[in-house]
C-alpha cells in the first residue's frame, strides 16, 4: 500500500505538494495535480478512494482476458479508468465474471445486489451470458470491444479497427507487397468478426486482389499456425496480417523454422502493441491501441451515460507502429 | 446581452446564487452551478468568456448550413459546444467559411492567423477545399457528420446513423410494411452516402427486399419530389424514408396533393427531428440527432485531442421518434 511519501518520492516532490493535490489545494498547478493524482491511483494509495464515506461504485467486468501484470493485456484499461474514476470520487472494483455467474444471475441484478451504478466490461465473447442481458439492461455499461445496437444504457468503445487495417495493409503496400494474407483467432469474438472484415475491405479499398482463401482462423494459435500457414505460404504470400499480436510472434517463430527469414522473405504485421512486441526476433510491427486511454475512455463514455448524453460508440485512432518484421519486398 | 439579474429571474434563484456559480464559489450544488452555467452561455452572459485576458480560442466554422436562429438546424450545436467551453475558460467564435475563403488561405495557415487552437466543424461537404487540408492538417478539429482517416488531429462526431436507419426500418417492419423506399439529397456530402447505404444495410438485416430502383437522390427537394416520388408510388412502395426532414415534409404535401391519406395509404419516416417535425401535417415520425448533446461531445472530443488523447469516431445512440406519419398498413 502507497503512503503519500512513496508518491512523493517517485515523483520528486515533497509530501506537503502531493497532500496538497489528494486534498484539492488552489495553490497548485492543474497539471502537476492530475500528475500526483494519476501516480497515486496507479501506485494504490487507497485514501483516495475512502475519502467519501458514500462513495457511489463502478465494476470493471472481466472475462477471457489477463490483467493483473503490467505486461499483460487488460492491465492498463484499469489503471487508465481508475485515473479518471477515483478522482472524481468513484469507488472502482475489478471482479472476474465467469459464465457460470452470468447464468445464474442477471446482469441488472447483479449491479443491483452490490450496490455497482455502472460497468466497464472487458473481454466478453458473443456466447457470454450477459451479452443478451445488455441489450434491454437499464444499467449504465460501457463494452470495450462489443456492440449492442438501439440501448441507450450501452455503449462501445475500442479504437478504429478499419483505420487500423487500412494503415496495415497500406504499409505493405507501399513495401510492394501485393500477395498479403490474413490470419486471425476463430471469429466467435465481435472484434475478430470486425477485423476479419476490415482486412478485406482495405484490400479492396487498396485495388488489391483478394479471396477468401487468402484468410485463416482457428480457436487456438497452434491450431492456427499449423492449419494455415503453410498453405498461405504455398499460396506465394509475401505478407501476412494476423489479427493479434501473439499469433504474429507464433508465426514468425514458425517461419523461422521453416528456413523463412523475416523480413526479407516474408513480412508479418501484429495488431494491439502488446508490451512484448519490442522484444519479439525481429521486434514486431503492428498497429497499437493505447489501452491507458481506453480505460479514461470507458470511464468518460460511463459518465456520460449518467449524466443522459447518450454516448453510443467512441473509436480512438488506430497507430502503425513500425519495427523489424516488414520490409521492401 | 444578459445581466446576472436576467439569468436569476429566468431561473428563479437570487442574484447571489447566480454570483456564486459564475465565479466557482465552493458552498453552492455541482448540479446548480451547472445549471446556472448552462443558462448564462444560452443567454448570452458575456462577462464569463471575458474572466481571463488571455483566454484561448475555437472557433465553429460552419458551411452550407443555418444557425442563427434556435429553429434552425445548426443552432444547438452552437448552444451545446459553447456551455462546455465557456465554463472551462475557452472562447468560442462562430464563423462562416466559403468556399472562396478556403480556397484563398489553407486551413491551419486561416486557423494560425487567428489564433484558434482548435475548431469545430459543421455542414461541410465533401468538395469542400478544407477537406482535403484536413487529411494532413496539424490543428485540433472536430469534424461533424466528415470522416477523415488516420489523422490523431482530426476526430468525427455524429450519431449512429445505421442504428438510426435500422431503427426506422425494424419500426416500419414491425407495422407489416415490407415495400419501403427511400429519397434523399444528393450523395455529394458523406453522411448522405452512409445514410444511403445504412438504407440497404438495414432493409437486409431485416430480411427485407430491396433494388437500386428502391432509392432516390436528386440535388434538390423539389426535383427529387418530381423525378422519384411518382416511380416509387408506382412501384407499391407502402412506406418512405427519407434522408432528411425537409424532404419527408416535402413528400408528405405532394402525397396529400395526390389524394394519398397519410399514414393510413403511406407512412413517411424523416431522419434529424427538426423543431418543425412536431408541427407538420401529420406531426413527421423521425429518427433523432440530439444536437445539443452532439456540440456538448465536440467540444469533449476537441479538448481530448489538445490533451493527446486521440478520440478518432464519437458516435451518439440514434433515437426513433415516433409520430404520426406512420401506422399499420
Amino acid at each position: 500500500m502507497a503512503t503519500i511519501q512513496d508518491i512523493a518520492d517517485k515523483l520528486g516532490v515533497s509530501k506537503g505538494t502531493v497532500s496538497k493535490a489528494i486534498n484539492n489545494a488552489p495553490d497548485i498547478s492543474e497539471t502537476l495535480r492530475k500528475t500526483i493524482l494519476d501516480t497515486a491511483v496507479e501506485m494504490g494509495y487507497s485514501k483516495l478512494r475512502r475519502q467519501r464515506s458514500h462513495a457511489k461504485k463502478f465494476c470493471i467486468i472481466i472475462e477471457n482476458m489477463e490483467y493483473e501484470e503490467p505486461h499483460q493485456f487488460g492491465y492498463d484499461f484499469i489503471i487508465g479508468f481508475r485515473q479518471m474514476a477515483e478522482p472524481a470520487g468513484y469507488i472502482v472494483d475489478v471482479i472476474h465474471i465467469d459464465e457460470q455467474t452470468q447464468k445464474k444471475t442477471p446482469y441488472d441484478v447483479f449491479m443491483l445486489q452490490n450496490d455497482y451504478i455502472g460497468a466497464f466490461v472487458l473481454g466478453f465473447s458473443l456466447t457470454d451470458p450477459w451479452m443478451k442481458d445488455f441489450k434491454t439492461s437499464h444499467t449504465p455499461t460501457v463494452l470495450y470491444d462489443n456492440y449492442i445496437s438501439a440501448n441507450p444504457f450501452i455503449a462501445s468503445i475500442g479504437i478504429d479497427n478499419n483505420e487500423g487495417m487500412t494503415l496495415a495493409v497500406s504499409h505493405l503496400k507501399k513495401l510492394g507487397h501485393k500477395k498479403i494474407g490474413y490470419l486471425s483467432s476463430a471469429l466467435g469474438s465481435h472484434i475478430m468478426q470486425v477485423r476479419h472484415k476490415a482486412f478485406f475491405q482495405a484490400m479492396k479499398q487498396n485495388d488489391l486482389h483478394t479471396e477468401p482463401t487468402y484468410a485463416g482462423s482457428s480457436y487456438y494459435i497452434t491450431q492456427c499456425v499449423e492449419k494455415h500457414l503453410s498453405r498461405l505460404l504455398q499460396m506465394g504470400m509475401t505478407a501476412i496480417i494476423c489479427s493479434h499480436d501473439l499469433i504474429a510472434n507464433a508465426i514468425m517463430v514458425q517461419c523461422q523454422q521453416l528456413g523463412y527469414h523475416i523480413p526479407r522473405d516474408i513480412s508479418i504485421i501484429g495488431f494491439d502493441d502488446l508490451p512484448m512486441c519490442a522484444y519479439t526476433s525481429p521486434p514486431l510491427t503492428t498497429i497499437r491501441q493505447d489501452r491507458a486511454e481506453l480505460g479514461k475512455c470507458g470511464y468518460y463514455a460511463l459518465d456520460s451515460i449518467l449524466n443522459n448524453v447518450s454516448i453510443g460508440t467512441i473509436l480512438l485512432h488506430a497507430q502503425l507502429i513500425e519495427r523489424n518484421s516488414t520490409s521492401k519486398i
